[in-house]
């Protein structure tokens, strides 16, 4: 009796702590962003007002059962984003009146054919119609900007077609339905736009300015992690390299931009965006970014793997220009995304990119000099042959040992300064990018004064290598 | 007149061109996939099939206008994959009995506290339920399994519980309801799946395969395509930049992957694969294998980037090894694509990795050596010394001229061989990736006797570097 009671005082707390873990995640998931709670009360609060169009009696006698329309096109309708409300509603509206009207043709086209040859046709029509637009779903870009009109398309058609024969007054009830359908989509924009709207065309804006700054975080992480400076904390390594993991987030946001982009275009104007955006150049950005991306992941793999021993002078001597190139470029991808965030056309972006690419010549001019100054060009024939009467083999070893070195253990170095290289290269591709959005969306320049006084700031730390 | 005429004829010609473009546009989409087409025809088969209930007499006599419930059914629910269709339907079917009889309760409730606190009672609770319903939505692994089933579960609970109001039999019109939806869904998962099914398993099944086939083949391309053999033919040389390419497709397949693997878990048993076969593992060998097509973009990126001169000797020198790394690590790949392409336990793939991480080897060896075979290391001290008495301003300048070489011009081969050992260690956590869905799907061995000939084969194929 007593192991009895003891299993099911452990069930009990097993299942309570359970529950609260359960509850925990749900709590935290709201505090992380109240929006989705928003979401739901908006949700709650559209169908509670088509509801009560249940409760009014003149709507009720007039609408009758149709009104169960209002509160299916609420549930089905309502979308996260004002885009995907706006995409379904828009194409639920085309779909239904195009379908609606084919069908009333088809059945005016069959009613003249006779009783017996009605239903054949009314049903082959269906199956015509279902074929061609189900196939017609397949092409990209229908099913980008259609795919639930199809959808609904095909169902309103089917529907009307065959209900025809049942329903004598089928205008009466297309009235009706249209009427209530609209009251629900009247209701759900309503409270979708007016009601803490959330903007697929805003979110897609500031995922890219944010992953932007991400890219560059990443770099920096990396670098400075590869590089540690002697006297770090373990607190300041472990937060390069916790930096250094970054970039996942924009190899990971390909769809999220993808479906963002394709739904931001029904969007009217709001905040600082017009309508016909071109919210389609922000997934070129993407693109150019995770083009980047990858070859940060490759650099992020090539730094990490077991390395053999470090070259110390070779790492002495590029660890400057490694550490000017990375930071180089990821003021870069700040630049671009501060001028994505706020909308303004960066004065000193071009600025940016001179020195990131002068920093790319410091890194290989570096890379050639590294050479010349390291022992064994300084044991050169005419010195050898000096030092080589009083002890060549001293020289022999060290020669050799230098000459191994290199390729075997410098080759992470190296790997790594090319792929820095090939990184300030895609990052160009990157600001082409940008600058094509700043282009098409007509980015404002900073206020004059202020402009200037960033270009000369600019301009005073751009030091040209060549110049130092 | 004869210029409108003009006008006319060209304005139809256009329209002529445009029409036949998009035809042909159409045509190839189902030439290229015919199941496509099929996909239609079956949409249109299970609708006329459905509409059949319509002209049905007792059957149409007893359930009336919900036949329309049938209709419905078929066009929401049908989906191209066997997976989306059960998805749709299980989901459905839940959420309809759960949310219908949820608001059932709600009613019997309601209607114990009075007439006048019925509507306030049943629509709080519609507000609370779509609340948390949507709320619940966004959890992520909810999200994945039961979105659409959410959607039904509001519409059916808000549906019933506001209907309640109207109609007295509730109970009559649920069973109705009920049994039309069943016409439908039975209809649509009987077309779905004994009319040319397409299975989402099977069809992530040969992705995968054929994924792990076209990264293969991109390694082989890039790598050929760098080191052409000198009486290559354009069209071999334009073969192997084509084939260079492949890699894109792995990095693009994400989404249908997890889409796919999503979907399948629905699928029962169907041609090899049991029901609870082990899908989700399937992503993570994509995974996988995006970690290796990053490394291989990379790779692709810095072999095509201007390279300024290509150093001959050190190009002689690396090629064979770095074209037997990247044909070792491509046959790794194929070995493993037919491994999952027909189900069966592989018994070569660990000696050809063996092989592999030999080319690895040797390719590291071949760069150490790299240096003692190049000119100035001939020019040793101790012959330096000699030769420095007679011409050492000879010996400095081919000296530094070799020195200066290898950074700066040879930085983009150093990169390829790193990039290549980096990913043949990539391609052994696919080997992994794969060696677990093998153990999870209790992969077959390849027959005795088949097996043991090619494990001879395999190991005569295999010769370490260092026997050699």
């Amino acid at each position: 009796m007593a192991g009895a009671w003891g299993r099911l005082v452990e069930f009990g707390v097993e299942v309570r702590s359970k529950v609260l873990a359960f509850a925990e995640k749900f709590w935290r998931m709201g505090a992380d962003d109240p929006r989705k709670v928003i979401h739901g009360v908006k949700v709650g609060v559209a169908l509670s007002l088509v509801s009560l169009f249940y409760y009014i009696r003149p709507i009720n006698d007039k609408f009758g059962r149709n009104t169960m329309w209002a509160v299916m096109t609420v549930v089905v309708v309502f979308e996260y984003t004002v885009g995907g409300c706006l995409y379904k509603v828009i194409n639920r509206g085309i779909a239904t009146l195009s379908g609606g009207s084919l069908a009333l043709a088809a059945h005016w086209m069959a009613a003249k054919s006779g009783p017996k040859a009605e239903p054949v046709i009314l049903s082959a029509l269906v199956f015509l119609f279902a074929l061609a637009a189900t196939f017609f779903r397949f092409m990209p870009t229908v099913k980008a900007r259609f795919d639930y009109g199809i959808t609904i398309f095909i169902l309103t058609f089917s529907l009307v077609a065959l209900s025809g024969s049942h329903v004598d007054d089928l205008t009466n009830l297309t009235v009706e339905r249209i009427s209530t359908v609209g009251i629900g989509i009247a209701t759900t924009v309503c409270v979708c736009i007016f009601v803490c709207p959330v903007w697929s065309g805003q979110e897609l804006h500031f995922l890219i300015s944010r992953n932007l700054e991400k890219l560059a975080e990443s770099l920096e992480g990396l670098v400075e992690d590869y590089f540690p400076i002697n006297g770090d904390s373990m607190d300041r390594a472990e937060i390069a390299s916790k930096r250094s993991h970054s970039y996942k987030c924009v190899l990971d946001s390909k769809s999220s931009e993808d479906s963002w982009a394709s739904l931001a275009r029904w969007e009217p104007a709001h905040g600082w965006f017009k309508f016909g955006h071109p919210w389609q150049q922000y997934s070129m950005v993407g693109v150019a970014m995770r083009h980047c991306a990858y070859c940060v992941e490759t650099l992020h793999g090539c730094v990490n793997s077991e390395t053999i021993k470090r070259p110390e002078f070779w790492e002495k001597h590029l660890r400057d220009v490694c550490m000017k190139l990375s930071s180089d470029s990821s003021k870069v991808l700040k630049e671009l995304s501060s001028s994505v965030k706020t909308m303004k056309k960066s004065p000193s972006v071009n600025l940016l990119v001179l020195e990131m690419k002068n920093s790319v010549e410091e890194l290989r001019i570096s890379l050639s000099l590294l050479t010349e100054q390291l022992p064994f060009i300084q044991t050169r024939p005419a010195k050898s042959s000096e030092l080589g009467n009083e002890n060549s083999s001293f020289i022999d070893d060290r020669d050799v040992a230098v000459v191994l070195m290199p390729l075997t253990e410098a080759m992470a170095l190296v790997t790594m300064t090319a792929l820095l290289i090939e990184i300030s290269t895609r990052i160009e591709g990157v600001v082409e990018a940008v600058a094509t959005v700043a282009e098409l969306a007509c980015f404002k320049p900073i206020g004059n004064d202020e402009s200037r006084s960033k270009v000369q700031a600019g301009e005073q730390e751009l030091k040209p290598f060549h110049q130092v």
